[in-house]
């Protein structure tokens, strides 16, 4: 372990202590006083070194830790990392060779975006919900400012029209999953989209659902594959996870008017359904349905998970089942996060978040799509959200393409075990999530990102794939996303 | 509706909006310019009208709502309540007769005493909190200021000894009943105290869990009450709910012993463990089966349900299975009110209020045997935590006192509704809680529960009650509390 680093830290500033700490081991490190591979102080040794509270110390490993500057683990130590190389890295002394380096940017999805959330508001969020006086019984159907906000939220995004008696908060969308699928009746069955959100599905089987996978395609779930006997269909229409597709309107019609006639529910994951880049969105299922329809939304991918908010709009039965399973149990979502997202909207700030964030997203999607493209390869996916899919030829490419990209210090997710299973419908690829990496570790992660796809198309044959015809389904392609050429497994060289 | 009140509010002031608003609104009603009855403008009309956000006339009514000066209902309004009366009020107007006047002091058990909450100190919590970065990919565990906070409370306040990786965060004490129900094996049975706590046996039947209620005694928890097949035993041997004993330590080496013979877990619920007014606490049954046991806490009792907060330590697999399961689902407490505990915890500020709890709730807590004295009554319960119990004659009585209580703008909470059954063990009585109303309501209230029983000792016999012998035993009683005169249903005129 290093020493203490010589940090001044100025507590009549207005910065917070832990931002100045964080600053100081950064400069520290600029400086040549700390070096990648030196270990820091625990947090607690640096804590009684500098007197201050534990607090500090752990938020600004916490910051440094977020940005990749250091890396870390619980009972090993924090090491300082540096900046990614752009070429590949020379094994470390110390490590064996051939092992993977730390996974220094991380392309993996369902992360948000911590670059451009303005701190300042954060800070007046946090402060403006502290000025709350807590509560002593809390409505088990959340905060109410929370869920007006939330209303007001998703009439201007989503062009759903909710009053705050409609929503009910959540603890984000895998614990409102799982509260619904907690009141149905018990051995049910759930149809999912298979690729599908494997935490909704194991939301699903955690409360002892049977569930059903169901093909997707490049209009979404294939609704005429929905078997019979279901209690519940569980989706993701705005912006298939993760294929990256939207639901057909046609689609949408056909679900809630099966979900009608056969009188299951349906579960609308809107997880990103606020990033949206092109033309204005299809009608919500919530919007189209409202009577069988339970809309699910989060803040986790538009803010942080630090929140653990997200909220559900349900028709009134399937609400009032869930309050009074809420009140019986007492175990209902936390407020805390509640009030914090309640005061960023009412603020304005969420509003400008969503602005920019959008814009953000929408920059880094062209980028990884540049960089994907410069391999010869193809970026599938709406332009929507914040993540992109590339489809490799099979599994074992799958592999190859993630290990080797883990050796050049770069964290892939693979398309194939978004599959319920093993069958021949399986995909093989790469899901590519832009929302968390600083834009400078994006600008050093995507040529990898390109090197590897590149090498992986040298080491492979080429391969047809054609999307859309996987279910026996050809319909005309009418998004310009989708006249791309089909994707080849490995990129022309 | 009454119009809009005259406020004026000042900006440039130190105190927050919502406080000077509601500081505004109780002037006017000093004034009479709002009187009982009048219906106060929406959130939203005021918040116009003010020109302030809706978070500031929520909270604002928040606190009204919370100190019993207003009340309200969702979709029909809030109405201007005024002071209690301190004797039985006259139906209002616009109210049928013998229609139950609204419960304007509440002595259910269970909730926070926000009264000593320091208000500057959970402002300063909030706002260190929001200094903190947001998380990109929170540890399931829960954040690690956190966790090393809980350790440090509880081996300050609880003599156990847990490092941050031996914590668990939680959402809360039935929230996690829930996660440990869920990771034993399907259809497994786990005994519950009987009287007991409600939630938590709910949270192990929304699990799937079949529940076998044991009897209590003054000694806690019947151990050879217990039937073999067992996958885990909850409790509360701190301060047992609803009864107010605490577990013999014979009782607990006992359970431990059992525990590792036949190979269950043992849920320690150390609801209000903090609250102790004698004597050194017994050993933690976390202390005692560190192997065996899950100690879980909650901050809803000692600080508020806002924080949606708890913790629990438990033996390494069965905390690696419940990290799986958090993993796999992406079910997991939301961090927010962690990190404001963490940083009330790191200010001092969390030890601070627990000695001026400790000392309110003592003081309380006689004036409520006082109270319940001056009816002939005796309340039981050890020197513990935030309830009493009077135990009455029969249902009927029960019920009778419950609705008479109402009558008078009183909520009491029946101890017969705390049994799992309606078999011959059943008690009845009132379970008084002593936390959530304020010293003023406090004041009010408990002549009229004096009263009330007063009142039902006219209306009903005598009855001879011999506690400790309800399941064969008879063990001799050595505490003071445990030597007052066995309780009489209905009072001696």
């Amino acid at each position: 372990m290093t020493g203490i680093p010589p940090v001044v830290l100025d507590r009549a500033s207005g910065t917070a202590l832990s931002v100045q700490l964080a600053d100081a081991l950064r400069a520290a490190a600029a400086g040549g006083a700390l070096r990648p591979g030196d270990r820091l102080p625990s947090t607690r040794e640096l804590a009684a070194a500098l007197r201050v509270s534990r607090t500090v110390t752990s938020a600004a490993y916490d910051q440094l830790l977020a940005e990749g500057w250091a890396g870390g683990r619980r009972g090993v130590g924090t090491f300082v990392l540096g900046a990614v190389p752009s070429t590949p890295a020379a094994p470390r002394p110390g490590r064996g060779p051939g092992a993977p380096a730390p996974a220094l940017v991380d392309l993996r999805a369902g992360s948000p975006c911590l670059e451009v959330l303005d701190r300042a508001a954060w800070r007046r969020a946090w402060r403006a919900a502290g000025d709350q006086p807590p509560d002593l019984r809390p409505d088990p159907a959340g905060d109410p400012a929370f869920r007006a906000a939330v209303g007001d939220h998703l009439l201007r995004h989503r062009g759903l029209v909710a009053g705050p008696d409609d929503v009910l908060a959540t603890a984000g969308t895998s614990a409102a999953v799982g509260e619904v699928a907690r009141i149905l009746p018990p051995g049910s069955r759930v149809a999912v989209e298979d690729p599908g959100y494997s935490r909704a599905v194991a939301a699903l089987r955690d409360a002892g659902i049977e569930v059903v996978p169901v093909p997707v395609d490049d209009d979404g779930l294939v609704v005429d594959a929905l078997p019979g006997g279901l209690a519940a269909v569980y989706c993701t229409p705005a912006h298939q996870f993760p294929t990256g597709r939207r639901m057909s309107a046609a689609r949408r019609l056909a679900l809630v008017t099966r979900a009608r006639a056969e009188g299951w529910w349906v579960l609308e994951d809107d997880y990103d359904g606020e990033l949206r880049f092109d033309v204005a969105p299809l009608p919500l299922l919530g919007a189209l349905g409202p009577d069988v329809v339970v809309h699910l939304g989060t803040s986790s991918k538009i803010l942080s998970p630090t929140l653990g908010v997200g909220w559900l709009v349900a028709p009134a039965p399937l609400r009032a089942d869930l309050l009074a399973r809420r009140t019986a149990t007492a175990i209902r979502p936390a407020r805390a996060g509640q009030r914090v997202l309640a005061a960023l909207a009412a603020s304005g700030d969420l509003a400008r978040h969503l602005r920019r964030l959008r814009r953000e997203m929408a920059g880094r999607r062209e980028q990884v799509r540049a960089a994907v493209a410069a391999a010869g390869c193809v970026a599938e996916g709406d332009p929507a959200g914040a993540h992109l899919v590339v489809q490799l030829a099979d599994p074992a490419t799958e592999e190859a393409v993630r290990a080797d990209a883990a050796r050049r210090g770069l964290a892939l997710d693979g398309l194939g075990r978004h599959h319920q299973g093993n069958g021949p419908d399986r995909r093989a690829g790469l899901v590519l999530g832009f929302a968390a990496p600083t834009r400078a570790e994006l600008d050093r992660a995507l040529p990898v990102l390109t090197a590897v796809l590149r090498a992986a198309g040298r080491g492979s044959g080429e391969h047809e794939h054609q999307p859309g015809q996987r279910d026996g389904q050809s319909q005309p392609q009418q998004h310009p996303e989708r006249t791309a050429p089909a994707p080849s497994v490995g990129p022309q060289p």
